[in-house]
């Protein structure tokens, strides 16, 4: 290809996103971004990029951002343990802090990428504004610390910042009644913001391309599921392990308002574009009933 | 390439539009659209895609557009014989009521054409709004009709409908102070909006890819030229022609206001999204001369 | 009189109109303007100057307007013969280029008259802003071209023209869902747009004063009339002809939201105001039931 | 005249306001109304309804008023025996309790008859929201007691109430740094408000039709003064007595960026209107030089 | 205790106060002042400290008040016998002459005070912005004058004083269909100006602490009752006299949508602080069953 | 004093506050919080409930803290020896990671005890919408790592939060033209704040009460001076020390915008109401020359 004929085809690509560009105008994301999506500078940077292109086509989007191995590395150095409760860390007062550190850290860090292309962002944890209430987590009625599960999201302050064009970049840390902060998972806080603002969509950068039918033939992958698939795929034993909490999650998510779910791989490059401005897609989306058959190839 | 391939190409693509996105976010565009790049309807298409998508991705374009060949095909349809003096067209009361009639055809379709792309648009005269006011036109004491020269722009109207999220499409009708319409020249009513508005962008689509240092040889493009280097090849006969009006026009921009006139080939399929969303550009840019350095490749 | 009595008469005239003006603040009225009431350009600026005060005195008017006889006569002019059915216009593609080049040029024109009074105006087709989306009409299953009926009105641009204090003058060309243009009855457009307003006032300027009891008898003009009345006249054989579908308009209006539709002479000068700011009124009026005991005279 | 011709004649005569309506749309309109013009019922409906049709076809008057014969029949009503110095009232304290007592009653009174004809009026003294601050008058180093002049206007509550639709009706009491409260001549109250708010047109309801060349002679009235014109006047002789310090407040407003001052007649019918919506006018007018020429017959 | 202790108790206290300023914040509060409250200069000062103070601290507070007995006095001085029908102020023509002078002389002083502290007040009466509408009284079927009983609230007026920041200080004079003046029993106005905005807080400055267990024992105070509990105890004989209908009038409000509403002892200083700033309270607060037990010492 | 006294006092003291909250309504305080005022938890609650009070009385507080005694602790335990070069931290990379930690972790914090007291509070870095550009600062050529001055202040983010009524809780860390991160001098960052939203007061909250005449004598502490005594005092050797450099940010700020600085005993409970609330004040007062005779006292 000649230049002339190689910008003529960036051209075509770009008028290929017309539709797409139109069709999620205003729409309103939230990414749940974290795990091996954090892995290097790099993979960052694309996720970053990705979520930028968003907001500059005219969509909202949100960012919700764990602290990734992180946290594990600090709390080693500060000669604790990690432990873990069922997925869930074990979180003594002080490894409460050494979270609460980090995760502070990878947000400044983020909005710091995100103000670099040039698009407004303000990082806030779940305290700002009265973001996130929690209670104290008990599974099977073991105290395991400092773990919250959101009872209250008071989504006043991403109208606000939204509506002054900002991304709001969202790490999960909420405080009881009594002002008392708790760590939260992070799959768990996108779900809750993204049910309380409605959001048109929810994804989630996972270490995994999506729901295989089987999973040890990556050529199974679905693309879509509704609601009583993806309970079924439960059921019949083909979604399995840490994959059950994550579907369970998003059709919960589904039924609460929020319109899609995505399930992506967070470690393949632009996902979240490729995803949204291309027919085929990359991962696995979830969705009412109703809407699936008018989605795709629209 | 294989399917995924190209997935995976065209997100890159899409990122590479995206430092232009942001630097160009919130931009005026004055297009001037005319003569050949009208003459099909599939190369209409790709101009109002373009326009679209400048629009989508949060620049702020306004359509002015001519009646292409049509005036003429009406005129003698309706039995009068098109007369020029000095290329302006002689425009009795006839010849203007046709004129008129035409061009607010025009307006209609590529309002509609807009529409058809998600996008809002409202067609809209010179009298709308008393945008365009104008004196009559006496070229050499000549009386060549209802042509007039415009000598306010009320821009008013304008910014009401760029913060509501239209695209303005403006045929080129004015009024005098006693209301009379006029015929106005094209390049010269969307100079004189450019101009009131102060806008970012002109761009003129014209029937030849720009200015050419040996007009022989199709490598012989300028990419970008400052006034005084204008002013020049002027001076020097390198622009010829009908060329020498519409450079002139497009220095007098620059020096009221308007940041960078481009000159490109209508019809050229993207052109526009060309010129603007890569370094190479495809046509000629105008600027003030300190703005030159720092423009391409940054 | 003395010079200061006439002057003394003019208050006082003014003062009488205090009470309308009070009353109707704020209202919007549909004013349907088309017919003979377009017949010469005098007739043409007192209905236009009547507008013009009603927006002066706090009333917020928007027109509707057809293309008179201009739109047969240069049908004619392009060698087409204007065909009929069952008072539709048959439009081929040609008679519709025809149709949409008169009225925008009528609807400029109108503009031009509007602004020359110190109005600001505004002309749109059905296609700006997606005002008007049509589907095709097939009277008796008859193709007649490019024949529309108004099926949903996106009034959100005239909301916006209003807000800015335009008076947005509309043609009636409106689109598919393909975008492709129809031409549609301009009676049906103005109720149409009035319904989707939940217009204060329609009014049809037409040729005739309004409803008779007898109308080979001028002086049993009925003033006022609710639906079932008007049902009843039509039942009984009073209304007849072409004034039959304009009635059931009327009617159709009142029943979707329209508090009032005025049938008035279009070609007796500033009927409009004759009819709003005097107690006898000089056409008929048809409203709701409970309406009428309150309205005159009050 | 038959019912319809006379119908046919007042449109006319409210198509002719349009364009006197269009010329002062928006314009603030400070009226001064006091003495004689209060003197009945029916005098004061009149100025009322001027007023409020002033307001209603987009102007945006404010009333400020005197207390008329009320005060002085209060005061000799509490056994007070009222007393002038130069024209200004002594005012003990307790008859600024009185004047206080009648202005506010006259107040309220005013705002009923405007509310009465469906237009918002609010009643407000000097001291609401601060509006006129004094200081103590000393004439020739005499203590007259409270009566104030106006040192600073804040007319920021001013705005707020036109902004919000009011008509604001003003009594001229204000107050000194210390909060005690002072009576102010209501020329000078109104003259020093239409100064702070750069008022387009000051009237003065007088008891005399304006500025005549020989005041023996009703027909010299002169219909227009700019301020040289009238301090010739004043130096030659031709103007006297109480009309000297009126004419000396009209120049001084016109310098302190009032556009026009008008001297009507305030006892004869509907002055206002016939000053504003007649080419003749009725009263004097004064004005800056330059404006002169461009006004009456526009 | 030592200069620097006692500043640090001030700061102690402020913070004391933080709470309830926050728990008010936006909270409308309809504060009835008159009577014994109004008897001297110093408490009138007090009270309108209080009420400047809660509009500081973010509240907004409007005062609803009488003449006190300055109406009497005025009325005596007027050479008029003052006459009551069942504590209803038989107003003939005369004697509303009378109350609206005292009404608008009080109202200017109260604003005056105000804005020595500071904050900006305006002074209404039931007539503007038509505020209050009435119709005649006739207890028992007797004619006792210009009395008139609220039978509509426009409280727009209140609502754009209030985003103003202004603090409406309103005096009891309303006005019928046909605009004539009535006086207006201030606690009912207040009552229905209260429930017209659903305001948080009505408040009665009485010339009583507020509803006693044991009317001869001050220690019975009673400090909160809810509905019921106010009917049970004027079934059972405890309320009697003048307070029964002062009673029903604030449960009335209850119903009708005032959260609480507060008698106070109007001659006690500082009783409004006292009551919304501490715990204790020092008067009687009746309000809904549900609020009781939530509200003090929360 | 029995209760009731002990409540009349209360209610006194805050009456006794409006005159300063009056004056200080909508101003704009940055309060700079560090150092020993943190150092326990006590200390930091009435730190916090005063900046409360401030914005729940009409204030608009911001909050600037650094990480007190916590940066060098969290270094030491990650193994690394704290090193500073004339006063300003050597911060190679990892120390500022801990430092970025650290601040974002007690940002947190604060944010979460202004959220308890019922205020919406807003932590941010200097990351957050591009508020504090920096470039490495080079100490006589030195280079200490990532430590930057601040070049530019985008307040835009600030004007925005305080118009949503939250108080800003920053971090100084900022970031270069390429993004990367730096650590900034808390009183630095604050200062540059300050200047660029001209604040009306800027506080330090300081390790000592003030500036004093004779530093071993407590009774001279200044409680007001100028720029040019100030000065003097450095000049003679009366400021010694760190306060040197810290008395030069204050005549700097005051130079440019800051109308007032205030430094105070952060360890001193309340200082801040205080200092803002009694005549005495606690601490030094530095301002422009003209403003100090009408300040204390008025």
């Amino acid at each position: 290809m000649t230049d002339r004929e190689k910008d003529q085809e960036k051209a075509q690509i770009l008028i290929e996103a017309l539709p797409y560009i139109q069709r999620f105008n205003g729409n309103t994301v939230v990414v749940k971004y974290g795990g091996s999506a954090m892995k290097d500078e790099d993979l960052k940077m694309h996720v970053i990029e990705d979520v930028a292109l968003l907001k500059l086509v005219g969509m909202r989007p949100i960012i919700v951002h764990g602290g990734g191995k992180e946290i594990s590395r600090w709390v080693k150095k500060s000669g604790i343990v990690p432990e873990f409760y069922n997925g869930l860390r074990i979180t003594d007062r002080e490894t409460l802090e050494v979270a609460e550190m980090v995760l502070g850290k990878v947000n400044t860090d983020l909005v710091s990428l995100v103000q670099q292309l040039g698009v407004n962002a303000m990082g806030i944890s779940g305290m700002d504004g009265d973001l996130l209430k929690v209670r104290k987590v008990m599974p099977d009625g073991q105290d395991i610390g400092f773990v919250g599960e959101v009872t209250r999201v008071n989504p006043d302050i991403l109208w606000k910042l939204l509506d002054d064009d900002f991304v709001p970049v969202i790490f999960p840390i909420g405080s009881d009644k009594e002002g008392n902060a708790y760590n939260i998972n992070g799959d768990h806080a996108a779900a809750a913001i993204a049910q309380a603002i409605h959001a048109d969509k929810l994804i989630y950068l996972t270490d995994t391309r999506g729901v295989y039918r089987n999973p040890s033939d990556p050529d199974t992958l679905i693309s879509e599921l509704d609601e009583d698939e993806a309970l079924r795929l439960i059921d019949e034993g083909v979604v399995q392990g840490g994959m059950i909490p994550k579907i369970r999650n998003c059709i919960d998510s589904i039924r609460n308002g929020v319109r899609r779910v995505h399930i992506l791989d967070g470690s393949a490059e632009h996902s979240i574009l490729l995803e949204i401005f291309t027919d085929r897609g990359v991962g696995t989306a979830i969705m009412e009933r109703e809407q699936q058959r008018y989605y795709r190839g629209a």
